[in-house]
């Protein structure tokens, strides 16, 4: 028995790979976030969903395990990359002792890679992926992190800046940065990637302090070496001796 | 006039977005690296070829840049994804001078969560993604990322770990990895993702040392949460309050 963990990109079908076009179109039920099977509402004709809220993430992957379980062929969608703060290790940790039950694991188009083509090559080099959202993890683990990328000299690109009830992770996390980073770094912020009145933003790091940003923004924190290029923002690899 | 980047994945067109394959089926001239247009030669009859060797990047993307300007639809296709260690950055800075040519960068799975599928999900919470190639960064700085990246907890995805002339660039990673992480710790190494005769193995940090591998691995690092799982390299998220 085969249970998928789907990434389905940033947006909606057009930026799944084929994999997932194809992985997604042998199952009959389908488990995810309400506004990611939204996205992809052309390929689920005809499919049972299991859609519960933002929050319920262990409630939501158990149902799909049992489905398939019961014999349905089930694919388990995530936002993004399957991985990279999504459901494929919850879902590998929930079917640990059910080895009859194969998970493979689908990779996506994660929004470090999605938001950084929309803005120009900012982590064309050595990046941190970190996430503001200390629902999971403590902010001082996520402190950390922001200190030691920054003093690592690593682009950064920081996954869900804000939420409702937290408004000023951002300009806490830039404080951080700020410590060892000049305040003209070039930053980028990028809201909807691949979706329907997707936005892009270029500004610097003093100015990122006080930007509003949402849940849906991905923000980017270039390193010494960025710059703005031809209206984009670019992390020079050195190809050309820079 | 509009010039495509393409990341293609990390195989061949089955992991392609499809926003990629539609951009590339657009195009009559396409730029890569050998080994790249092999993997996606269905996708490419009756397309111009610019082909040249490893080293050879800025001549293939000035080749491409003035193919456009010439007036040819030309798409420069990278492996991964178009910006993480790909074209995307070189191309934009090459064709800054010329307005009239618009970049459009098409973002692709890296193989930082291609080959994380494939082990399970060992990236599920914030990591770093560090070149062991000295071809382009000083091994000093590469020194300095692995060490500010072990510190702060992050796990880590090590692209192109050995070359036929760098064959200790592994071993001296994992010596300063274990500076200040156990010699346990759960790592893992993908190689030829995504293409045939695709190999996953799970190691510690102790044997990852003594680990034979070639430019076609990509190596993964866990953190202290990351653990082996129903078989699988796993960095719990905290969903089950682990």
């Amino acid at each position: 028995m085969k249970l998928y963990c789907i990434g389905i990109g940033p947006g909606g079908a057009e930026e799944m790979t084929q994999r997932a076009v194809r992985a997604l179109a042998q199952c009959d039920c389908v488990a995810g976030y309400g506004l990611y099977l939204t996205l992809i509402d052309e390929l689920l004709a005809g499919k049972e969903r299991i859609c519960t809220g933002m929050t319920r993430e262990v409630e939501r992957c158990t149902a799909a395990r049992d489905a398939a379980l019961a014999g349905k062929r089930v694919a388990v969608v995530s936002s993004g990359d399957a991985g990279v703060y999504g459901m494929a290790g919850l879902l590998l940790e929930l079917c640990a002792d059910y080895p009859e039950l194969e998970v493979e694991v689908v990779p996506g188009v994660t929004a470090a890679c999605a938001g950084g083509a929309a803005l120009g090559s900012p982590l064309t080099c050595d990046f941190a992926c970190v996430s503001l959202s200390d629902l999971l993890t403590p902010w001082a683990v996520i402190e950390k992190r922001l200190r030691a990328a920054a003093a690592g000299g690593f682009c950064i690109a920081l996954y869900n800046p804000a939420s409702k009830k937290r408004t000023d992770h951002l300009r806490r996390a830039c404080d951080i940065v700020l410590e060892t980073r000049a305040s003209e770094t070039v930053c980028g912020l990028v809201r909807s990637v691949g979706r329907a009145g997707e936005e892009s933003t270029l500004t610097t790091l003093a100015a990122l302090r006080d930007t509003p940003v949402d849940m849906l923004t991905t923000v980017f924190i270039g390193n010494e070496d960025t710059r703005v290029i031809g209206g984009r923002m670019v992390t020079p690899r050195g190809y050309r001796g820079v």
